[in-house]
């Protein structure tokens, strides 16, 4: 084997992170972070302009830096020679589109437009797009009524198409200037290897590209407003199943990024996405929880079906099936939330003078109580609900305070709550035909929090498997790479080198899980009660606009 | 004018108070506070003997040496005649009932009873009779369905009867051994005067006694159980409408407290019913606002009729007119209950810095948002509701929290979760028939929270006039002894010298009512909906037991 090694990057939101494997061990030989300088710009331009509300940009030239300095920082720190690596593969947040002159360089980068924050990347927490996603949505039901059949009947204002059509018509001239959008995971595809192309996974999820039909057609654009037509003229039309190669190292790439020329380079893969096969999931009816913020539930299948708030692409996760993904839109948010917010000082000191964090010292006290104990039910809403109800203006609820309730029993009350929303994107699944008896779970939460992870285990009534490796993402793309470069036959074939076995399982505790089916009943009640049209907390949150 | 002076006293839950007024001038001559050295015994007795849950027991004595030491005192400290004091009212807790021997002793002062809990003082918030009061309220529907008219339908296991039936049921010999049941109100006017009697006011709110009709009668009483039939025997049957004198000192009095023999003293009253007259209401058609812990509302009608959640009692609270109370069993506790368990490190140290309450410091933030503009709504429900759905066990609800929920939104949603709380009682009493057109308050928040204030003038829609007094308790006594002493012929006349006009008075903004009559709107249909037979709020408490 003369090109044994593999090298996966994963560009998150706030840094990017490289992972160079050895394929012949399935151990790491090197590995960098880079921070992005610029951060996430939602109060002003580099230049000191301030940006409106909703607003959240990126700045392309930190990608470009952590790209090359990820690359040398590996290859430097292995000691290898750049030709030994087999295969490139990079994921990335979505969707975070750039537009791009015909040369492919972002217009940020032009004196022209430097004091433009449209010509900047707009990143997937952008929310300025909401308007024209409603736009979208409502025309998409009166134009084709299968259009978005797979997309649960909605367009999010974290897509693609949405912010395009903002850069239209809140900055015509950088619409008009730009030759090209792209996602920027593509963008960074494209400057390694210089071709334009996009993924399944990319255009399917982000997108509105669907195979065999493409992105929605120019009569659709132009009903949104004339000048919108040719948007999809400008996106990338070599579209690629995920996993396979999108070209070779240039001879300029190789001389920014210290890789070999001729590389091969992956297609580009949405950053939860990529750590799908990372916990070693590579058969249908698995559930791979991506924990952290949020909660991304991934799962594939062979048949195709829908349901609310979940998401299906052909060739989206693994090829040759349907990939599924649903989610939670607010997950470990609402535990520093509380910490931030809810917490006194006596129980800071307290965490303090036992040394652990206050998560550590709230999850261990909340742990010492029974399901059902605290008399609490919360709604898990604090940042919207994508599965089922698909609405970011659906608040928080809950239930049975007294003048008893202390800070660990509503600590453990979210706990639940988390867990009670996670069992609404199993019943979804269900609900599509897709039975799902075990569970991975990865991210920071996964790791760090077994009483919460044994909680989501008695709720759901599943095993869960905690995936071994902090670097999900980079780890998916670097078992993509193996299989591309054809290391390895098959995704099942890398995992069983390259993936470690989950380092704690949690098994449902079977008195609990009976509790819990009773709350979840009452969860599931207030889940409908509240998320009804015209509900309490629908016209709170219409009293407040 | 030979005895120009009254004296009022005010026996509270952890001290007593005493308040001398010159009614030549209306103002105070001396005042003094005495704390119970036992307080609440709701863990053990005083030999150290662990007391069951939900129990709430106080010391006789402390009562005894309350009444001695602040007697003396204020004489001593305005230096005037004993014989100068032309009438003595007082008020107190209830029901706090006694279990006395036949010379009045009570029993726990007997060496056999001393280890006895059954033998001393149950507080009004002892809530160890629930069982009890449930089978009361149960028989009274079969018994007499007109019994608990009066009283919303149902009796609350801080009254008289139930107590009594636990005594029964739990300590026979300690109820065999009881030749009289008081309450410890007209236990210390017994001690006082020598007279066995009580209030319109004591026994109609608390006793089940009905004017004309008297206790429950002896086939009732022995329904419940059989030993149980001569419980009414064994209370005062000398029952004097709220106002009047119930007897004069008696020399062995006179020398236990220094007032001087002969001097009359009044029929005991309520302490919250005692505040009535002190903010200056002596008419009908007015509300008078205790605002504690709970809140305690008052008013009084020409006519009898019912509500939920309302107690209507003939010469109760006024001589010849119905008194009526209802209100809310958590107000200032809630704002208490976030300060100690929901309130982070930096808003504490930034009240620190600031040199002003944790309770100031987040009430002007509070202040600083629109009607509407936290998003968020809370049923005032953390220690059950009184009026209208009389259910302890309901508990408190929270909608609407965000990411970006700060502190000071949850508690303006509070405060505006107890302005509605309150406007449900003033819906009662609009639906009994009785229209309130102003508001009278007096209590510690009352005087300190004015943004809180504010915002219940706002909900209600009325005005609200803060009293002067700091002592409403001990000021009504003391105008009632006023009035019994003939020094005014009658309670109007009183408040002309010895009320002070209101030190604020809050007007409702036209702008901000319209925005709450509509958040109202959600308030009501959440409470109709959490309170309802079979909530989920209802089955949520039930799974905790």
């Amino acid at each position: 084997m003369e090109r044994p090694y593999v090298l996966g990057l994963d560009f998150g939101s706030l840094s990017a992170r490289a992972l160079l494997m050895d394929t012949r061990t399935g151990t790491e030989t090197a590995s960098a972070v880079f921070d992005y300088p610029h951060g996430v710009m939602d109060r002003a331009l580099p230049d000191g302009m301030p940006l409106p509300a909703d607003t959240a940009l990126q700045h392309p030239q930190d990608y470009l830096d952590a790209l090359c300095t990820l690359t040398r920082a590996v290859l430097d720190r292995a000691g290898i020679a750049p030709d030994s690596i087999a295969g490139v593969t990079l994921d990335f947040t979505a969707s975070t589109p750039l537009v791009l002159n015909d040369e492919g360089v972002p217009l940020c980068f032009l004196p022209e437009f430097r004091g433009e924050p449209h010509a900047y990347v707009k990143m997937w927490k952008h929310h300025a797009a909401q308007a024209p996603a409603e736009r979208i949505t409502a025309l998409a039901a009166e134009y084709d009524p299968h259009m978005l059949d797979a997309y649960s009947g909605r367009v999010s204002s974290e897509w693609l198409i949405p912010k395009l059509l903002q850069i239209l018509e809140e900055a015509p001239e950088v619409y008009r200037a730009a030759a090209r959008f792209a996602e920027s995971g593509d963008w960074i595809v494209r400057t390694l290897t210089g071709v334009d192309c996009s993924s399944t996974n990319m255009a399917g999820y982000k997108a509105l590209w669907r195979p065999g039909i493409g992105y929605p057609d120019r009569a659709f654009l132009e009903t949104l407003n004339p000048a919108f037509a040719d948007a999809a003229d400008k996106l990338a039309h070599d579209i690629r199943p995920v996993g396979v190669c999108a070209g070779y190292v240039t001879e300029t790439a190789a001389e920014m990024t210290g890789l070999a020329p001729g590389t091969p380079v992956g297609v580009s893969i949405i950053d939860a996405h990529a750590a799908y096969p990372a916990a070693g999931v590579t058969q249908n009816g698995k559930l791979m929880m991506i924990v952290g913020t949020s909660n991304c539930c991934l799962t594939t299948a062979d048949t195709e079906t829908g349901a609310p708030g979940v998401f299906c692409v052909r060739d989206g996760i693994l090829p040759g099936v349907y990939g599924y993904e649903a989610g939670q839109a607010c997950f470990g948010d609402h535990f520093d939330w509380f910490c931030k917010h809810q917490v006194p000082a006596s129980y800071t000191a307290a965490a303090e003078a036992a040394g652990v964090s206050i998560h550590t010292y709230l999850s261990e006290l909340a742990a010492k109580k029974k399901p059902g104990e605290t008399g609490l039910l919360a709604l898990d809403w604090w940042n919207g609900v994508r599965t089922d109800l698909m609405d970011e203006r659906l608040h928080g609820v809950m239930l049975g305070m007294t003048l008893a309730t202390k800070p660990e029993d509503q600590y453990r009350a979210l706990m639940e709550g988390c867990a009670f929303g996670t069992r609404v994107v199993l019943d979804s699944y269900r609900h599509a035909g897709i039975v799902i008896d075990e569970g991975f779970a990865c991210g920071g939460i996964a790791k760090k929090n077994p009483q919460l992870l044994q909680i989501l285990s008695d709720v759901l009534g599943i095993p869960l498997h905690i995936a071994a490796t902090d670097q999900a993402g980079a780890l998916g793309c670097a078992m993509w790479a193996a299989v591309m470069s054809g290391i390895f036959p098959t995704l099942k074939d890398a995992a069983a080198v390259m993936v470690r076995p989950p380092i704690r399982t949690h098994r449902p505790d079977r008195a609990n899980s009976a509790v819990y089916d009773r709350i979840y009943a009452l969860y599931r009640e207030l889940h409908d009660s509240m998320g009804k049209e015209n509900s309490i907390l629908r016209r709170l949150s219409a009293l407040r606009q």
